[in-house]
């Protein structure tokens, strides 16, 4: 071993005196994810009547189903990562995507729901952009969970294939998770302009509710790409990771996979 | 200069051979963004009537402004430093905020559009959740540009924090560029809403148009967040910048600045 690669290690190895504000940030994360999807069963309580699979309150499954899926189901998957840092690499994949798993599942229930209330009730489908934007997150959210668990969980995808694929699978689960919350939003909008209309601009109960919802969407969106892309949060490179990359290095002189 | 120094010196210096998809992502995004700004314009022109700054059609100067500042030239804004990779520092950080004035300008005019044109109609100000989301958004960005503005181009602020400072900006960029986008497409659902109603569900041309348009804005948010968020793809800290990063590297043990 050359004193460079000793040196890259140790200062690789060495903890990073900023991680300090790690748990802080989950923990606000987790305080807002949790707000959210009380604060939507508060105004499906509260203004629509609860939840049931019957009658108009069927419409409502999807609404709550969509917040704990595809906001925060999908928002604490992308921080599996971060939070498990120390955790064997596999042990945080296969939670990673158990957790997308869980998430997609109550998505579908969600969607079944919304496209049996409209039949029931004769309601045009997709004409939306609400509806629009909420078909093609369900469609990339399904492609991104698949191909990930092809490449990374199922035996077969060659290291250097998985090394120059792990940027890309970040970078759109990411995007389809701000896409999901964009989504949420267009839908909020359209269910509060549907039911209020002009009552709107009066500053009704359920309005001024739907807005401190839509704000504290956007916030856990915000934290949680925070916490995401914070470069000295990223998680280290486990000792056996490393040796496996510098053996992987000398015998293809391909690049170093480093840290999801 | 030992031999790690002149090691990772060179390693630096050496032109990463991925580059080469980063002017045809630039492309696709001005192609994107200019494709926004020109189908805003089309659905005020063919179903709004056009723009004035009075009548009904000041409303609409509010819509156009706002796309092409707080969506374009925003936009267009964070990818300076990918753009102009080799120009030097100190040139593309005047560019950078120069952009960032003048889209704030164009924003301020299409701010000052709808108080006006609601003043003049008798409407509520600020009930709506896009409404609150874009006072938020405007003056974050108002608070960003001034802060970035005394660390980077006002001579004053020290070499460390600059450096501490440079990526909580990078980060607040890019997520209120996020939120100007969530916050135009929430404008465009409720004027949909609000004109078409139950029409809306008949597929109207008008609202299929705003549909695409909604598609459109998320797709340029994306382009240009791919853009920005590619390791490869970021700015080589230039040799004089490099020197004098040692230089304070060896005065106050303190972080390299590294590069925007």
């Amino acid at each position: 071993m050359t004193g460079c690669q000793r040196l890259s290690m140790e200062s690789r190895a060495s903890p990073s005196p900023s991680l300090g504000g790690l748990p802080c940030c989950v923990a606000f994360s987790q305080l807002l994810g949790l707000t959210v999807v009380a604060v939507t069963g508060a105004w499906l309580g509260l203004y629509r009547g609860g939840i049931a699979w019957e009658s108009a309150l069927q419409f409502n499954v999807h609404s709550l189903c969509m917040v704990i899926g595809l906001v925060f189901l999908q928002g604490d998957a992308l921080l599996v990562y971060r939070v498990f840092r120390n955790e064997a690499k596999r042990t945080t994949k296969v939670l990673h995507g158990l957790l997308h798993g869980f998430a997609f599942i109550i998505a579908l229930v969600g969607l079944v729901a919304v496209f049996d209330y409209h039949r029931k009730k004769g309601y045009t489908d997709l004409y939306s952009l609400h509806s629009w934007c909420g078909i093609l997150v369900f469609t990339l959210y399904f492609v991104q969970w698949l191909v990930g668990f092809s490449f990374f969980l199922f035996p077969g995808a060659s290291f250097s294939l998985r090394s120059r694929y792990r940027p890309q699978h970040i970078f759109f689960g990411a995007s389809i998770f701000l896409l999901s919350v964009g989504t949420a939003l267009l839908g909020l909008k359209e269910a509060l302009l549907f039911k209020l209309g002009a009552k709107y601009s009066t500053f009704e109960p359920e309005g001024v509710l739907a807005n401190v919802l839509g704000l504290l969407l956007a916030g856990f969106a915000l934290v949680v790409l925070y916490i995401l892309t914070r470069a000295d949060w990223k998680r280290p490179p486990q000792a056996e990771e490393q040796a496996l990359s510098m053996d992987f290095k000398t015998l293809t002189e391909g690049d170093s996979p480093g840290s999801q």
